[in-house]
């Protein structure tokens, strides 16, 4: 079968090779996966580049996330051949994946495959971060880099919760797309002013919630714009810089600032997540929940693919395709 | 009577007046307090030159913490004459002081008189944030600002749950105190290398908690050594500068950075709180129990014990007595 694989860190043009390797088996407690589909994730550039987490064992084969079916499992295994599934693991980039038992998320025969491909990460995330930022209907939750995958569910979660959103992106043309899926309303970063402008819509009032991806002088700002008791959730790197404030800016309004990470939410959650797996399922099922997808590439037009996503990164996911069902 | 009144803001020295002044009658929901002694506390400097955040009404008695005995109530008082309280309320620099009702908690009659001046605000305020830091014994707590009054109690909380303690100080000769109230290990900040000590000391593990009077530069310090679901606790505003950190810091480890005040505390906890003051009435009136005092002196002299105030500010408090016993 074919495999995108990397014998060392580099750029996915340098790096990456479309490689003839074994059909694999699973093992006790694992399954093997006809893959589907994959999104191209920042998490994938880091991975390739040595700088993730989760390093690489080379010979590595790339991809972080993705769906497919089982197409093989031990006898005693908990899971039917050919259910849909999607999964966070190292190696997704072939044909064919072997995926541990506890990686896997059952989803209907009938979901979309490309937003299964995108389901394991970025609908759990906005759905916490939700969660963790405690709102009700008619509380104002302000988002930054608004154009991300993540924040555009976050935004669309948010409005059936009836929750207001203010949403921070970088132009116009990504404005246009947040205010579509439901973004209360949305303020350019290059327009200058975010803090004044937070104000006047919230009457004064500031945000109860930030949900930052950014940190630097961004947050720093929005820290004089927070409501009596406001909370901010970090869970982002995008900023490059520090963010500084004053005591009194966190004391006198009882602020909270609050880093997050999902696997250590997961750990937290044990057995309720399943629960909400069965209720994001639902949602996101409908057709008129959003979560686009600029281009699919064959699995063997990687380098295309990664051509593409470097002039086209703010319209969607790019998706890598292996198999059709 | 005599009472302490200023009619402008200033220095002690300028505004405050030794006056006579008529003897005020309780109205519904007050009742009159014979006043045994008061602290001079931070806030009482600040509201003298009207920068604390409750203003002076002209004239103003001066005075905002004290113990004292009920003189007289009304008919239908919910509290008995010749019951000893404490209370923070405004005007208490005076032999006697009106103090509405919903503001006393009632003492047992043996109850130290110099411990009971200091009882409404500190205590509480250390249980407090003791409560949210939410450790475990065996658990590492890092206390800043280490010789401040509320940090000497936070202190002996601390190890009464066997909750491990590194205290930040000034100097040698503060430190010696602290360990005496039983710090488990004392860092003064004049040693410099804060963030390297704290890590040796915690087997390089950081500490679970910060509560954190000072900011600035060393919070910032002290975020970089922080166990992973770390928790600071900003109360105070010792520091002039800001705070900086980078999103990676929180993201990372997990970290919640939350600011506090203990009236909305207060208010949040409502009905739980006479159970808290009667867990702490007991605690404190051990003998063992530290609150130290620096010297007492009579209400006429209090230009005395400001001056004294100035020279002397870290070996304990400073108190007015108005009435004996």
């Amino acid at each position: 079968m074919n495999a995108i694989v990397f014998e060392q860190a580099g750029t996915p043009a340098d790096a990456l090779k479309i490689t003839e390797v074994t059909l694999p088996e699973p093992r006790e407690g694992e399954v093997r996966v006809k893959m589907l589909a994959s999104p191209i994730n920042p998490a994938d550039l880091l991975f390739i580049n040595g700088m993730y987490r989760i390093k690489p064992q080379f010979p590595q084969v790339a991809g972080l996330e993705g769906v497919g079916i089982i197409d093989k499992t031990q006898d005693n295994s908990h899971y039917s051949k050919n259910t849909l599934v999607a999964f966070r693991h190292k190696g997704l980039w072939a044909e064919y994946a072997i995926i541990p038992e506890d990686k896997l998320i059952p989803l209907p025969d009938n979901f979309p495959v490309e937003k299964g491909s995108q389901f394991s990460l970025n609908p759990i995330t906005a759905y916490a971060l939700l969660e963790d930022a405690a709102l009700r209907p008619g509380d104002w939750l302000l988002v930054n880099a608004g154009n991300s995958a993540v924040s555009k569910i976050i935004i669309q979660l948010a409005s059936l919760r009836k929750i207001k959103t203010i949403v921070i992106t970088r132009n116009e043309k990504e404005a246009e797309g947040l205010t579509s899926v439901g973004a209360t309303r949305v303020l350019t970063s290059q327009s200058g002013n975010v803090a004044e402008k937070v104000l006047e819509i919230t009457e004064r009032n500031g945000v109860a919630c930030v949900l930052d991806a950014v940190g630097d002088d961004l947050l720093s700002e929005l820290l004089t714009v927070m409501a009596s008791f406001g909370k901010v959730i970090s869970y982002g790197l995008l900023g490059k810089g520090n963010v500084t404030y004053h005591n009194s800016t966190v004391i006198f309004k009882n602020l909270t600032i609050a880093g997050f990470g999902i696997d250590a939410w997961l750990t937290k959650k044990g057995d309720d997540v399943q629960r909400i797996y069965d209720e994001l399922i639902t949602t996101i099922a409908n057709p008129e929940f959003q979560m686009p997808v600029a281009a699919i590439f064959p699995l063997t037009d990687i380098y295309e693919a990664f051509k593409f996503l470097k002039n086209n990164a703010n319209t969607g996911k790019v998706l890598i395709s292996m198999n059709s069902r």
